[in-house]
């Protein structure tokens, strides 16, 4: 028994199969040395079958038959690398009715149809491992639900989308506006064609979903997450902010909230942040991905490592195979719940409503020239409850964006969301202000 | 069955084993809802029976019994928090031999006696756990072992004492020297009444051996690690360098060496390492852990987080617990080998000499103020091979020292060690040099 294989299919050959491929052959000592046990890469389906990926095949059956692979008896854990949702849902669905695990990269498709998939699996006794989907090839589900098991979560804040912190990093080196740099991105391809999963901060709330779900026994619940993307940021809102000691990185945040009577809210969130740039998440730049979670025992803890990209990705899928291949060479499967929670504590949890935030912003508002519109803007705040702490004077800023308007810059003291909202509807309202004002949230304690 | 405990001893009621207490209570619905069933705190031993922890011990046995605890039937698991060598070792192997798992701290008795301890285990069938050994609560062991298990590892770089970390930083600071640093710490409670332990590296070192272990599948072998503390760091180090872009840590280095023929050698040292300011270890302050490995599929990656004291080692200690109840309510145990490597599979590996280390130095020389001294050690540097990158003039640093002789400060290019260590040796017989030569290793690529 003790040479005996374990049999793995993979299903979608493309960046990141090729890299699991990659992964198995050139660590195959290694593997074994750890598993006592080889891993088996039996079959392989995708649809494009001529394309040469460079890695070589001998024994492994490749062809675009996804569900005899599924079926085939010699595959024991199935890797569905397909991407999107039906027909991964299917694939994956599939499989664990047929008896097999699953490893999966699929953010997407856990963070909407997770409930469903974490069910069948349970019921028919087969394990769903998802490390690839989230911080790529950072062990930050299995650090939440094992590593840090011991602690109620307070709260995580993360980098967890590799294109806009890429895009975000270039902007600030550079000093060139959103659409230029997003535009590089794409042609070095770092960036899909079409950005708006990641530039509109989608891909991290699928992310964020999952986190959260792990953090705090809440059951997913992606579409109430608020998401905010990176295309509003401008050059002026990156100088500005590093002056006075930011920087500004699109952040996935969940926080618990405990009431009065003991009953839990949950506050998440995925949007531009300005954080403190001596905090360690400040200084993950480029394509990395950083995750800092805080426990009430450990208190800060931070995850670092390359959160996509080919290699990377497919050490987090293949690690997935190794702890279920352990598992079917001992007959078990089931020993940890996948969202750290056992099923029974999994809850719905209310979100936290982003009115009743508390913090610090930065407030960008576009005004003429005139004289008196600081004033009046000042006097809507003032009448919100709204404290200003620091303004940057129009004219260390004129020159930064065109048109006949100026931009008013203003950091305020802490505040509630909801006022600052209502003094903004106003605001925007007034006849000087000439387009809506925007704002971006700071977050000290990270 | 659902709602069985798995009963729990605990050895050493000290810092740590109180804040284990304190997780166990704080946290207990938070880990009976990950578990689906409850961990019981059956029994307590330690020596001092009468001071007040300050936590309730309802329905807990509380003496100074410790062998009765291990043999009491209601104990599953043993939590060993005695530190030191021998009795630790003692109560370890009876409670492995009593049919216990063990969870413990304990990185010495580990990195001393842990190829007896791991046999002991392997054959009666029960686990040893010890995430709390390295990183306090980071789960670096857990991350190793598991999330990076698909990598060959190709190096590691740790920040993994918090003292020495904490006397850098506050020397960085205040700009004091080692001793004041120091003894202001010991007032504190950060530094024991004896430092050697950490100051000298042998904390640091004991973790490594353990790292290093996993990390290659290297036997234990704690006592060829060369290892050197930070008590020869001064201000001038700290100033001068910071100057030019560094920072200095006390790092243990691992690294794999692959000769020509595929054999496998080990890079393995603690010492105060001059590291670019810019990376993310040289954001890590105070006491404060952090280790940053990597691997040949993710690239790099870092954890970070609190590498010592009460609770966030008893985060690590309880997730221990978590992990092997699970076990014991599957009836199994030896799921991952502790070592990450199957036995068999961890073999003595030779470490590579420093002398063959390869790297820029920091070098510190001690002169009269004569001329010609310069050109004098600068020759001896040149006839071993050695270019001299910087040379910080000795007017610049003349202040900095005392005594008639002055600090030549110089930084080489890489260049081998043992040919640096041989021209410090004809250095430091020259006439004019009137102390020992100091050196500093300088790490690029963290």
């Amino acid at each position: 028994m003790a040479g005996d294989a374990v049999g793995v299919g993979l299903i979608g050959f493309g960046t990141i199969g090729t890299g699991v491929v990659k992964v198995l052959q050139r660590n195959e000592s290694v593997l074994s040395e750890r598993l006592g046990f080889p891993l088996r890469l039996v079959r392989i389906a995708d649809l494009d079958t001529r394309r040469d990926r460079g890695v070589p095949l001998d024994g492994v059956r490749f062809d675009d038959d996804s569900d005899a692979l599924i079926d085939d008896p010699e595959v024991s854990i199935v890797v569905e690398l397909v991407g999107g949702y039906d027909a991964a849902r299917r694939l994956t669905l599939r499989a664990i009715d047929r008896g097999k695990h699953v490893v999966t990269a699929n953010k997407a498709l856990l963070a909407l149809h997770g409930n469903e998939i974490f069910d069948a699996a349970a019921r028919k006794g087969v394990d769903v491992a998802f490390e690839a989907s989230v911080g790529g090839g950072i062990p930050i589900l299995r650090s939440m639900r094992e590593g840090l098991s011991a602690n109620r979560i307070d709260s995580l804040h993360g980098i967890m989308n590799g294109t806009t912190n890429y895009v975000l990093t270039e902007m600030e080196e550079t000093g060139e506006p959103f659409e230029a740099v997003l535009k590089r991105a794409q042609d070095l391809g770092y960036a899909e064609a079409d950005p708006s999963f990641d530039v509109d901060g989608v891909d991290a709330a699928h992310k964020l979903t999952l986190l959260t779900a792990m953090a705090f026994g809440a059951e997913l619940t992606f579409k109430e997450i608020p998401t905010e993307g990176i295309r509003g940021v401008t050059p002026l809102d990156i100088e500005v902010t590093r002056d006075l000691g930011y920087r500004i990185k699109l952040l996935g945040i969940a926080k618990l909230h405990v009431g009065e009577d003991g009953g839990e809210r949950i506050e998440a969130r995925v949007h531009p942040t300005l954080i403190p740039a001596s905090s360690l998440l400040a200084k993950v730049d480029g394509a990395m991905n950083a995750i800092a979670v805080h426990g009430n025992a450990v208190g800060p803890t931070l995850f670092y490592g390359a959160g996509a990209g080919e290699m990377p990705t497919a050490s987090a899928v293949v690690a997935d195979l190794m702890e279920i291949a352990r598992e079917i060479r001992r007959g078990q499967a089931g020993r940890v719940a996948p969202l750290s929670y056992v099923p029974d504590h999994l809850r719905p949890k209310p979100l936290v409503p982003l009115a009743e935030l508390h913090g610090r912003c930065y407030l960008v508002f576009t005004a003429l020239d005139h004289p008196g519109v600081l004033a009046r803007i000042a006097g809507e705040l003032g009448d919100h409850g709204i404290g200003i702490q620091s303004v940057v004077q129009k004219g260390e800023v004129a020159q930064k964006e065109q048109g006949g308007s100026v931009p008013v810059v203003v950091f305020t003291h802490p505040a509630r969301e909801g006022a600052v909202r209502q003094a903004l509807e106003r605001i925007d309202g007034l006849p000087e202000v000439t387009a809506p004002t925007r704002l971006i949230r700071i977050e000290e304690g990270v």
